[in-house]
C-alpha cells in the first residue's frame, strides 16, 4: 500500500505559504490513515447544475446554471467515470448524491443563500459520462454534507463500510463538508483530488490543504488506482 | 442594522484573486442575512491548547502545545473579551466549547490525526482574560463542530435563539466546521473575523472567503458592536 | 390555558395497574408543560399502507397492506381532518411525514423487518380525508422517527417553532419514536390520543402511558381545541 | 446458533392479549435477526440514582432517589455482571452510559420533568457489583438515547461492531429508546430481558412487547450465553 510516492509535491500545495506548511508537520497535521477492507465510493452533486451542458467557461456555465463550475468540471468527468469503473468492477459500494429540492424550499439550501423566489429545482439530471446505474442509489440531501439529515450513515453500517472514498463537486463547499463528517463518524477517508472541482480555483487549493492537513488522505486518482489494485487480486 | 458600511474590502479577501471574486458575485453567494432577534455566543475552543500560556511565536507555542497559534491568538484575546462583555451585558447566551478528551479516546478525537499513544489531556483550561463565568456551560465535544455528538441544538432550541455569533479557533478547523452546522441547521450565523484566529494565516483567510460566500455573514468585532446597539437599547 | 379538566380519566390509563401509576406520581413523573407561541402539526405516516383503502377489520386490512391497522385508522381520520383544520386555519406549519422507499431500499427500514425480497413500494399516498394540500411539506423518512436523518429540525429551526402537536400511526412505533426525539431536540410537545392509532389496542394504551409520564403532555382532540382556541383569538 | 428454543413463551408477552400477538405475527414482525460478529455491550445507565444504594421496595427506594426502580433492580445486577464477564472474557467492546448533570442542566434532562430548580447531581456512582473497569468508557448523556447527541456511532464505527447488545434501565425510558436508535443506525440489536429492569412490571412488560416486534432480538441472558458460546470458541 505505501508504495506510491506519497511525497510528491501536490500542485495545490503551491498556493500555501512554505513555511505555514513547515508548521503543519511540526504540529502533526497530515498523517496518512491506512486504506480499509470495506471502502464505499460517494459522488458528491455531479448534475447538471454543477456541470452544466457542456464543456464552457465559468462565466458562461453560470448563465446557464448559477452554480456550474465551468471547464474544470468536465475535464474532471473522464476521471470520474474511471474511479466509478474501478468500484463497479469490485463490487463495491458507490452512493451518488444531488440537491432534494422540495426539502430544500422547506427546510432552507445548502448554503445561506436566501432567494425571494425559489427557482424551480433544475439541472438535478447527471451527465451521461458518469450517470448512476439502475441499481445504485442516488442519495437526495438538503443541506452541504452529504451525512447531514440523510441516512448515509446507516447504509454504511448496514455495508459494514470502513473507508470512504470522496470526489465530486464543489471541493470547497458540499465536497468539504462532506469528509469533514465522514471524519468525525469515524471512517477513514481518501479524497481524490483530481476528481474534485470547484468554480474557485483558489478556494479548490486552499480547502485541498486543510482537508489533507486534518480530515482525509488527499490523493491522485492513479494513487487511487494504485491503492485498489495493492487491494485486491483485481 | 445597515448602517455600517458592509461593503468595506476585508483584509483577508486579499488572497483571493479578484477575478473569482467576481465569478461568486456573479453566482449569488455571499448574500448578507438580517441579524435576528435572540442571539447566543459561540466560543471555539479558547483553551490553552490552542492559545499557549502566553504570547509567543507559534514555533515556540508548538513545543509547549502541539496545537497551540503563537501571537494570534494573544492578540484576539482582548477583543474576544470585549465579545463576551457585549453578550453579558445583555444578558444573551454564551456557550463555550473545550475537547472533551475522555470522549476522543474512545470516538476519535477532532481531526485524523493517529497518535500510537494517547497523549494525556492537558491544555483544556481558559485563559483568564475570556475564562467562562460559574453560571455560563462549558459544552464539551469530541469532534471539530460544536454541533456533532453534542446536545448543543437542543440547548438553542429552549433558549430559543434564532442567531448564532461564532469566535474562537481554529478558523480553519472547529470554527468552520461549526460555522457550516450552524447553517445546515438553519441558524442565521455571524462570524467575527477579528475574534477568531488560526496558526496559519492563508488559512484563516482562505477560510473566510468561504465561510462569508456560502454560510455566515462575516463581521469585524466593530460591526458586531454596531449591530448589537442597533438591536437593543443598550 | 389550564381551564378544561387535565384530571380526567384518560380510557388508555386503564390498562396500567393503579398502584404502578401511584409510583410515577410519587417520582414526579407526567408534569404537564405549558404550550407555546409558535406550535406545529406533525401528521405521521398517515397513508394507506397504515389506513388501508377503507375501513375494515385488521385482519382482512393487513391482506391488502402488512401495515394497515383496520378500522381505528378510519375511526381517526375524521378527527385528525378536524386537527389540520385547526391548523390551517391560523396559519401554523403542518408536516406530514411517510416512508422514503428509496432510502429504505439501501439505508433499511424503520422496523427491524428482513424481507428476502423487497416488495414495491405501496399504499404512500394520502387519505383524501386528511390529504396534504400543495404548499404543504410531505417529509419522507427512512426510519421511525421524523426526526431521525431528515432535515425537520432544521425547518422547525427556521420557523421558529417552540412547540410540537404530534398525531397519527402507529401509536407504538413511529409516533412514540417522533416524541421521544422530539422531547431530545428541546421541544414542548402535545400528543392528541384520539388522533393516533395503532394495530394493537394494547400497544396504543401502553404507548401513551409511558410518552404521557416522560415525553409529552397527551391531551385529546377535544382539550387541544381548547388550548388553540385560549391561545389565539381565532 | 439456532440451537436455543427460542418459541419459548417469554414472561412478559403475558400482559399481551393473545389474539393481538396473533395479529403482530401475520403482519411480518418479530423476525429474528443474526448475531453478527462484532459485538458490543451497551449497560444503560444503572447508576445509584436507578438502583438505589440497596435492594428495597420501589416505594422506599424513591424516597432516596426519585428515579430509583427498587427490588427489580437489584435483582438483576448479579445477571448484568454475568453479562459484562462474557463480554469481557472475549475482550469485545463495552459501553456503560450515565446522565451528563453538567449538560441536563443547560440542554434539558432526559425526559420532560420540569423542576423549579435543579436538584444536585448525586447517584452518578455505579453499584460495585457492575462498576466499570479503568479502561472501559463511561459515556455521559443528555438525552433518553446512548446515541442522541453523543459519539457513539463515531466510536461504533471505528470499532467495526456490527451488533449491540443493550441491558439496563429504564426500560421503557431510556432502554427503548437507546434500541430504537440502534435499529434507525442499522446495528442488528440484542436486547437481554433479565438484564433490564423497570420501576413498573407492566411498563417493563409492554415494552418489552413493542421491542421484540419491531427493533431488537429479544432474549434472555441463558440464550445470549449460548449465543456467544457458539459465536466464538470460547
Amino acid at each position: 500500500m505505501d508504495k506510491q510516492d506519497w511525497s510528491a509535491k501536490k500542485v495545490w500545495m503551491e498556493v500555501v505559504p512554505e513555511e505555514e506548511q513547515d508548521l503543519y508537520r511540526q504540529s502533526g497535521f497530515g498523517e496518512r490513515q491506512p486504506f480499509g477492507i470495506c471502502p464505499a465510493l460517494i459522488v458528491i452533486d455531479v448534475t447538471l447544475a454543477f456541470t452544466g451542458s457542456k464543456s464552457q467557461s465559468v462565466a458562461d456555465a453560470i448563465r446557464e446554471y448559477p452554480t456550474a463550475c465551468g471547464e474544470v468540471a468536465w475535464d474532471s468527468l473522464p476521471r470520474i467515470a474511471r474511479l466509478l469503473k474501478l468500484f463497479r468492477d469490485r463490487s463495491w459500494p458507490i452512493v451518488f448524491t444531488r440537491n432534494d429540492s422540495i426539502d430544500q424550499a422547506f427546510a432552507g439550501s445548502a448554503t445561506k443563500r436566501v432567494r425571494s423566489k425559489p427557482s424551480p429545482p433544475s439541472g438535478q439530471e447527471f451527465p451521461a459520462e458518469i450517470a448512476p446505474l439502475e441499481n445504485e442509489w442516488v442519495l437526495e440531501k438538503a443541506k452541504a454534507s452529504c451525512f447531514f439529515a440523510t441516512p448515509l450513515s446507516s447504509y454504511l453500517q448496514v455495508q459494514k463500510v470502513d473507508t470512504l472514498v470522496v470526489c465530486g463537486v464543489s471541493t470547497s463547499g458540499c465536497v468539504r463538508a462532506s469528509v469533514v463528517d465522514a471524519c468525525s463518524h469515524g471512517y477513514t477517508t481518501y479524497l481524490v483530488d483530481d476528481c474534485c472541482f470547484d468554480r474557485s480555483h483558489f478556494a479548490h487549493c486552499a480547502n485541498l490543504f486543510d482537508i489533507s492537513a486534518k480530515y482525509a488522505s488527499v490523493v491522485s486518482l492513479a494513487e487511487l488506482e494504485a491503492l485498489c489494485l495493492s487491494h485486491s487480486p483485481g
